[in-house]
């Protein structure tokens, strides 16, 4: 029994830790989708998203089956707990990324407004904070999970400063407004990347510690 | 222990409704605070947010120490997983509280753009969605359920109206984009309360039927 509960967690774990390869790639291509102003890349983020949803449905159907089987206890128990809450995390990133396909979309229909500066930045650090919450989820590093955590205001100073740069534009003419808008949107799109990987790395933290970093530690 | 059992879970629905009540609260409450120009109706929005962030802390501690006290199985395992869920989707709602009440303060510092029209319809729309999610979880009504999901479409069409009628408004002089953006995000953290009553409804449905109605049925 113990080692067959030890090989069911360990193929829970490689089922989520595809979902979030796939995420991970899912915006990583909307991103790319928007520098390049590559319509066909971004309608393949928008396809693939039923791929991640269906996953998503598996690994958390994987999560009840365990539970139900082998009553998992204390660490084991938490371990499948927060599994269950980082899939719907991962799936909300996915949708995310869909977004962020469809702003690009509708950017494609319109010449760049300016060229991508901030928006770029933004998107590289909110991959490395979800690349990072898995990463301390693999390796058990609370460490870096709470670093990840407090990675999120920089995230969110950021977007602040794209927005009002945007708004600028925005008020400098009426045919910016649209894809000024476009970019608003795609940069808090972003910034909840962000925030769904600060949420993981917090419930990493509390998998490995058994106690809760506070919520919105990322503000101390 | 069967007693014990069914005392816990009463208490763990009584905890997870009474995060509920304070997260329609909220929404409420920032949707009255927009409407009637409020800051410190606003400001209490936000700063009532750290209550809900802890009820949520200690239901999902409850779910956890019920299914390890317990080991309930089948149905109510179900049960209690989708509380787990549920009060991850409840907290979220009450951060789109904390958003409007923020996006209110900042509409405050200028008169207003336009008298609101279809925002109180989309608020209406996204609270009545919400309420109808937490009925179906307490009469354990599926098709009521269901019928929370298939209306996210309204909300995403209203929401897209509003959209475009304030990017009219933005490209009509520069002096109103900050409050247009400002009314656009508002509308959308009104949508993003639709769709978390809508995860909240699917849940519920699984809880009852124990199959999950497809991601997205709402496109159906």
């Amino acid at each position: 029994m113990e080692r067959r509960f030890d090989e069911a967690l360990q193929e829970l774990k490689k089922q989520m830790l595809t979902m979030a390869g796939q995420v991970e790639q899912a915006v990583g291509k909307g991103v790319r989708a928007l520098a390049d102003r590559d319509a066909a890349l971004a309608r393949a983020v928008i396809r693939e998203d039923a791929e991640i949803n269906r996953l998503e449905i598996d690994t958390e159907n994987a999560c009840l089956g365990l539970v139900a089987r082998f009553q998992p206890e204390a660490k084991d128990l938490r371990l499948v707990m927060m599994v269950f809450k980082i899939v719907n995390d991962l799936e909300r990133v996915g949708d995310q990324a869909v977004n962020i396909g469809e702003r690009t979309l509708d950017l494609l229909k319109s010449p760049p407004l300016k060229p991508l500066t901030r928006i770029p930045k933004v998107a590289q650090l909110s991959q490395a904070m979800l690349k990072d919450a898995l990463d301390a989820f693999v390796n058990r590093n609370a460490d870096l999970a709470r670093e990840v955590c407090r990675r999120d205001n920089e995230v969110d100073d950021l977007n602040r400063q794209i927005h009002e740069e945007l708004i600028g534009y925005m008020t400098g003419g009426p045919e910016n407004v649209q894809r000024a808008l476009d970019l608003i949107l795609v940069s808090r799109h972003l910034e909840r990347v962000a925030d769904h990987a600060t949420n993981i790395a917090e419930d990493v933290f509390y998998m490995i510690r058994g106690v809760h970093i506070q919520h919105h530690l990322a503000g101390e």
